[in-house]
């Protein structure tokens, strides 16, 4: 994925609320319990590449992996001077950070192989599919070798959220963002601001304070100021939209509502005031034709032949002097030889190749769980969710763990066709459902979507892609997962190099499953090595 | 404007209570009072032209406006069998939808010529600047011509705010609003739910509610389960990141501000629950390469020639049979009659001409005020606000009404150069700066952008456009402004056709001052035109 976004189907909520809230609603206690405390990391600290200043003496590095933590390492480490090697199993640079279009295979371990039928110009990320705007090393590189960028819509006060778990006349009904947003917010405010006029504030505020905090209330929700009430707001849409004339002219204003109605069905779980998650905040990305546009952008940026694509790591071995690794490029053997290596390989397949580490390294490498991650994408011949509900990207969000996440494009607005996004699971979910075949995948899709737009779902599906991460060859899941105890134990040995041997990915940092994480990763491993090399 | 958004100034406020903030804030009190009820539209109630069946009998329409009424009038009564002719003082369509690029030139009454310098590829939207997703029919039109729209960022979590009229440490201090809205409504939902943990709602919820609601205030004020205290979140941003390693790591948590400075700073009426405006509302947009592209797209399909340019009405006549407009044609006065007139010339334009209208019509004209409104395009040399601050796109508000909003691009991300928004200023406020010169204006505008960012507004400035709307020959105003009592009385009576004559335009809508308001407007009149003619 590089970017570990299990909150993404919480709207701004942590990954850890959101697993917290999927054991509420799903009665996945069990699986929480041992997640509750996963440590993920969020933000982005370096908003540049590190200056590797002089001549290092030692200048042979081999990089494992051409995904965006190999690309930037070798392209780095290229510009200070060394003499860079990478080995990519694959047959296309980025590991992770994939775009699924018409032609694109995908062959997952014991399952089916798909090949993307999408029309021409469709696509989806199955891999990262956005960007938050701090994740700055991310941007450091579309800004570098211009990419184009274009907004992704990660908050669309217009679309649908579709809980069916809850209770009371709610369940099972899609209601707008905006609906849940106004009303929870409005009565909160009302009950708020009149408890402050009782004087239930008063020990807190002096009386000034005390009236802005009422103003306050009565803006944000959008209280009648005379008797404190809610009502109802323009916010939350209209009855008969507002239009020209004097018929519809000022239209009718819809009716708020229920509050009790509202905490019965969960609804306003799905709300944030910003205030949880720092990576789902606005303003979000996503390059231009794609994800793979950036480590696109890195390669084609490389020396010629830098990066030996369809080559295997077979077997990693070092000595006090360098580091010899044995592949079969093409099916063919090689040894390959270095003075350092950059191993940017999935910790999740690293612990499967014979790789020499250290038994204290081994041993912590094997701490780090992968997580299984599913994501369909289904072409469908008409943008119903724009055409038909004004839905120009954004999400849907439910409480079956299934789906999680139905998201639409943001891109090809107004177009005829499109590729939504039509689940998005984790974990013992994703496990299930990946069990299917991607027929299966697809059906399971359609069906759940068609109850939140029937008539319209089914009717315009056209063809899916579907991956399974932790089926996928050379990734087995979709980013790192440190548990509290791993992170104090293991992760800091893995940190240190085993020898001349530096470990560099979203896995290696608290950025984990973005690929801001990767790119800081192989900044800071790179400067390590580097200042190693310069002593010779 | 084509838009009436003095609300955009208040960040998801209605224009009205954004006037009441200005109020507030400004001490604009008198000005106020004469404005609290102006009764502005918003929302958009039609999704498609009207379907004008059959032959009509009398078919000759002089259309009076290349605006997007004119336009959008022209269009669909050509499609129906009506011989139109539009009549437009200038020498391109579009009326207020205007974008200043590279020699685009605008002289001011009784000001200085303007030619906009921009570097090739900038410009600046100084008319409409946005569509909400719910504007129907004006996305009918980006549809139907194929107007490629991209998403115009209207509420960036990162962007700056900055009060200097409240108390406090935090007044005249620059705050992103992400740390404004997890601190207020943080606070906002530790209160609540201690109040209701001992419980002060037991008379409003039931045991089960009252739990579930304080489930949702500590999921949306990120409050700590065990206290209910709010003591920070991750969402309003890090003193240092979270990144690669153990250092960074998993970076240092922020500081919240207090509760009572940011009170006393006025900040936290910039918040809202996106209750308060529709037409402020996620999700927006705007055209690939400025908003002319609508009017421009229109124009191209109609039949050639049909629009006759550089063509002022001088006087309007008509009889039981017909209409008959004299107009100056590059000067030179010719005579246009028809069967029946569709009028769009702003009520502030329209009343100074010879119209003819009937004494009640007249009358009724004369009710509507017009809005100044101001706004500076400034081209920067260097997009600092995304290079230095992560700022991409969205507004930076502030409570100085001179300037109120400085808005960055959606467009043209992460490139060398970019045109901002240096202000957008109204009523009062615009009247007195529009009394500026050109550079004098621009060197208010770095002024004050200076002390928001120090050491690099005034270093990257390097030329301006400005707009004082009321001082546009052809629109004498921003948009139409009805108070409650015009619009009672005045306004129907101009929905209604004056002999053969219709009045479209925003102003004859309650989008007032969207290009929604014009579309659909134009809708309505030519349905009813249209029915009339049909019965010959």
């Amino acid at each position: 994925m590089g970017e570990s976004d299990m909150g993404s189907a919480a709207d701004g909520l942590s990954r850890r609320i959101f697993l917290e809230k999927l054991a509420k609603i799903g009665g996945t206690a069990a699986l929480l319990a041992g997640m509750d405390a996963l440590g993920f990391g969020i933000g982005s600290a370096m908003a540049a590449p590190p200056k590797l200043g002089g001549t290092p003496k030692q200048k042979k590095v081999i990089v494992l992996g051409a995904g965006n933590a190999g690309l930037a390492s070798a392209y780095e480490l290229t510009q200070s001077g060394y003499d860079v090697a990478v080995i990519e199993a694959r047959s296309f640079p980025g590991g992770r950070a994939q775009t699924a279009r018409k032609g694109f295979t995908l062959t997952e371990l014991g399952g089916a192989t798909q090949t993307c039928d999408f029309d021409e110009g469709l696509y989806i990320n199955h891999g990262p599919w956005r960007i938050p705007y701090h994740h700055h090393s991310t941007l450091h590189y579309t800004r570098k070798f211009g990419v184009p960028l274009e907004l992704f819509n990660n908050d669309n006060d217009a679309s649908f959220l579709y809980f069916e778990r809850g209770t009371g006349p709610l369940a099972g009904k899609r209601v707008r963002k905006a609906e849940v947003a106004a009303d929870m917010l409005g009565y909160s405010s009302e009950i708020l601001a009149k408890l402050s006029r009782q004087g239930a504030l008063d020990a807190r505020f002096g009386i000034e304070d005390k009236e802005k905090f009422i103003e306050f209330l009565v803006d944000f929700g959008a209280l009648s100021k005379k008797d404190l009430n809610y009502t109802g707001a323009e916010g939350r849409g209209y009855l008969v939209e507002p239009g020209a004339g004097v018929d519809p002219g000022p239209g009718k204003p819809s009716v708020p509502y229920k509050m009790n109605d509202l905490l019965d069905s969960g609804l306003g779980h799905m709300l944030s005031s910003v205030a949880r998650e720092w990576t789902q905040q606005r303003t979000m990305f996503q390059p231009v034709q794609g994800m793979e546009q950036i480590p696109k952008a890195i390669a084609r940026n490389l020396p010629k032949g830098m990066i030996r694509y369809k080559t295997e790591v077979q077997r990693i071995r070092q000595s006090p002097d360098g580091v010899t690794v044995d592949v079969l490029r093409n099916g063919k053997p090689e040894t390959i030889s270095a003075d350092w290596c950059i191993c940017t390989i999935p910790l999740s397949v690293l612990k499967g190749i014979d790789h020499g580490l250290s038994p204290a390294f081994a041993a912590a490498l094997a701490k780090c769980a992968y997580a299984p991650v599913g994501k369909i994408g289904l072409q469908m011949k008409r943008r119903f969710w724009e055409e038909d509900h004004g839905i120009y990207g954004g999400h849907v969000f439910c409480d079956n763990p299934d789906v999680n996440n139905i998201a639409f494009p943001s891109t090809g607005w107004q177009g005829q066709k499109g590729v939504l996004l039509g689940y998005y699971n984790f974990i013992a979910n994703a496990a299930k459902v990946s069990a299917k075949t991607p027929a299966e995948r697809a059906e399971m899709a359609v069906a759940y979507g068609e109850k939140i737009f029937p008539g319209a779902y089914r009717d315009s599906y056209e063809n899916s892609f579907s991956v399974a991460w932790h089926r996928v060859k050379y990734n087995l899941g979709g980013w790192g997962m440190w548990s509290d105890e791993a992170r104090a134990t293991a992760y800091p040995v893995l940190t240190e190099p085993d020898g001349r041997i530096y470990l560099a990915g979203e896995h290696m940092s608290y950025i984990g499953g973005w690929q801001a994480g990767a790119f800081e990763s192989a900044w800071q491993q790179i400067e390590r090595l580097h200042a190693r090399a310069m002593k010779g």
